[in-house]
């Protein structure tokens, strides 16, 4: 079994970095914070001589060398960085829980027959720079380097600039490195086992995701002087927006919608703003009712259009991440390994975005979920127990002995 | 007549501190850039050799000394602090051409009876600091210095940090220097003179004013995993927000709302927001229907509460400006100036609130309007013609010579 308390200790320590007031972590993607963090992350792989790389998007490997390393490795991961003033679980313990599994293996002095690595991706939560699990999403050619390089944060500050700045465009072609299998293991970030009592969640899918940034265009002026028949308000059709987005959501109980940017510019209390930009995040478990979500949300937006000449509506998509399914053998030894250990396990499905979901369409994949109280994520209070935590890393160390040791 | 060429020549190079992409001026109150548009006004008055103090608020006094000093002296005043991403015009006409009337009379050897004075009153448009028209309200009494000291940005930087950074708070103790009558020229920031034809507005009030910050509590989480109905999302009920204010704002004619600062928190695309913040504006020209609509405002609000049981809805009001009506002598001083150089002159009510209000209620004040294009300000694009300009200035000029030649 993995050390329970070396996981637990790490978890704090790395929350430490970027803490906030709260009792959650903010260290965004490429950020000095998150690069701290994966330099404490780096210190106790040193400690064991575990062969490091990176590549030109951030990606780090660590290699924990097998008997037969002409095979392509087991590789086990997830991400450092973190939502602003987000938990301290969501990643990490996926990160920290695969070190266990290496160190658990050298402690007890196991050779595997394929090499076993830790991957740390970059930018996985997507709030600074859009898409989401932008590392993984290049290591599987889903993305340009190019195209992740030229993206801007809102303060105007690209990918490239930022990983220059930490040398990381001195590292492999992203790619380079092959990977056989993968394994996740991640915080649900929502009720189901909590709920359920489950320990485990064997995760067979993840539902479709698409985002979009939305702005309302119309003619800042001055908060008195102006006729309200007159001015070119935005405001008013926000709600219509808002309201839309929520119906649209509320179609079915396994639909999500959520605005999670929301600003009007120029944002002073006096000016009537002459624009406001928002987000939103539509979501669905089967691809086609997601598809009807996107239809209905883009008519619902012509028809406000129709009605309210004296604004310019625009729209972009700018990701979407279609279902993913994983793979049936390794999913089944996920359960297995629960089961061995008699903990809890039950079939779910992804309400999040994963790295696993890029690995997934190139190999076999499989993610673990362990609970959060309360299902709460993308938040500083989000927690999940010593115990739980040492479950996933278990199973994770099971499953790692039944693909790894020929 | 005042100099036009030189009063417009000033207007553009004031406006190049702090120049904005779309032609505007972005000087907001107390920043760099508002101390280096004094610094370049001061240095025009430093030519003519005339006396400057300041107060512990920022207010800068500059006189022109008359036959009897020991008179009250006539003021003219404005400011130069602007919106973010603010326009040319909108207090800093009324500053240099009140310089203008001063070097108008140098220029043509004319002694006054009493001192004319100069004033530049510190944050009268209340974006970054708030309340609006603070440093002549301090000068007033109605604000405390020690209240507007305290009072942040939303960087969290003081009035009273910044006060000190510029070494203001070396000035005189704020209203020990004596006004006897006031008079300011602004641009109109509205569409009424210009529908008209009208070159002046002789302004025979303003009308009230009422600011909130109202804030939406709920409790953030990711925007994937958690089903709707088990989240406490606040932005349906923002929905709801928006639409009573524009309900409270089209009650009639009159009345304004506008909702002009609007922020989720904490703001990443896949996050559902913990906290909404936004700001109301509410103004009528009758005090008793603006009394009916903060009523109507505050009952809607409780009823969205008791609808919404799983947010948290706070409000505060954080500033009442009260109808005010100008001085009949000094106005009709206005429209005679302004008839006897056949310039169209009109009454009307001020939308936006001025330094003038404060004033209006402690000595006897005026308010000149001159037009602005498309009734546009706190906008970029805010423009007044040359001609315009002047003919305000002029219009100064000849009150000044009524009032303070004895
Ligand atoms: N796990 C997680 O929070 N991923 C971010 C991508 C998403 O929004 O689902
Ligand atoms: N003139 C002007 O824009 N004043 C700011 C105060 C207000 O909001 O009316």
């Amino acid at each position: 079994s993995i050390n329970s308390e070396r996981l637990w200790r790490r978890l704090m320590a790395m929350a430490e970095i970027g803490a906030t007031p709260g009792g959650g972590s903010h260290r965004l993607t490429l950020t000095d914070e998150d690069e701290a963090g994966r330099q404490l992350f780096l210190g106790w792989c040193a400690e064991r001589g575990y062969d490091v790389q990176y590549d030109q998007v951030g990606n780090i490997f660590v290699r924990r060398a097998g008997g037969n390393n002409n095979t392509q490795p087991l590789a086990i991961g997830s991400h450092l960085d973190t939502q602003p003033r987000g938990g301290r679980f969501d990643g990490i313990l996926g990160v920290l829980a695969a070190l266990e599994v290496l160190e658990t293996l050298d402690d007890n002095e196991i050779e595997t027959d394929m090499p076993v690595d830790i991957v740390v991706w970059t930018n996985e939560e997507g709030s600074r720079f859009q898409p989401a699990m932008m590392g993984s999403g290049v290591h599987c050619g889903v993305h340009s380097l190019e195209m992740v390089r030229s993206t801007l944060d809102d303060k105007g500050l690209s990918v490239g600039a930022e990983l220059d700045r930490f040398g990381y465009s001195q590292g492999l072609v992203p790619g380079a490195r092959a990977i056989g299998q993968y394994l996740e293991l991640h915080i649900e970030q929502g009720p189901v086992l909590e709920d359920s009592g489950t320990v485990i969640g064997a995760v067979k899918g993840g539902q479709a995701i698409r985002w979009y940034e939305l702005s309302l265009q119309g003619q800042e002026t001055h908060a008195g002087p102006v006729p309200m028949a007159q001015r070119r308000d935005p405001m008013p059709a926000l709600a219509r927006v808002i309201d839309l987005v929520y119906q649209v959501g509320l179609q079915d109980e396994a639909a999500r919608s959520t605005i999670g940017v929301l600003t009007a510019r120029p944002g002073s209390i006096n000016v009537m703003p002459g624009r406001i930009d928002l987000t939103v995040d539509l979501r669905h478990p089967l691809e086609t009712r997601l598809k009807e979500m996107d239809a209905a949300f883009q008519a619902g937006l012509d028809d406000l259009q129709a009605a309210e000449r004296k604004i310019a509506i625009s729209l972009e998509e700018i990701w979407h991440s279609p279902v993913v399914l994983f793979d049936h053998a390794l999913t089944e030894a996920v359960r297995q390994s629960a089961t061995g250990r008699g903990l809890p396990v039950q079939d779910v499905i992804s309400g999040a975005g994963h790295d696993a979901f890029h690995m997934a369409r190139a190999v076999p994949s499989a993610l673990v979920f362990v609970p959060c109280r309360d299902g709460l994520s993308h938040n500083e209070a989000e927690y999940t127990s010593p115990e739980h935590a040492a479950a996933g890393a278990n199973v994770l160390l099971d499953v790692a002995l039944r693909v790894a040791c020929a």
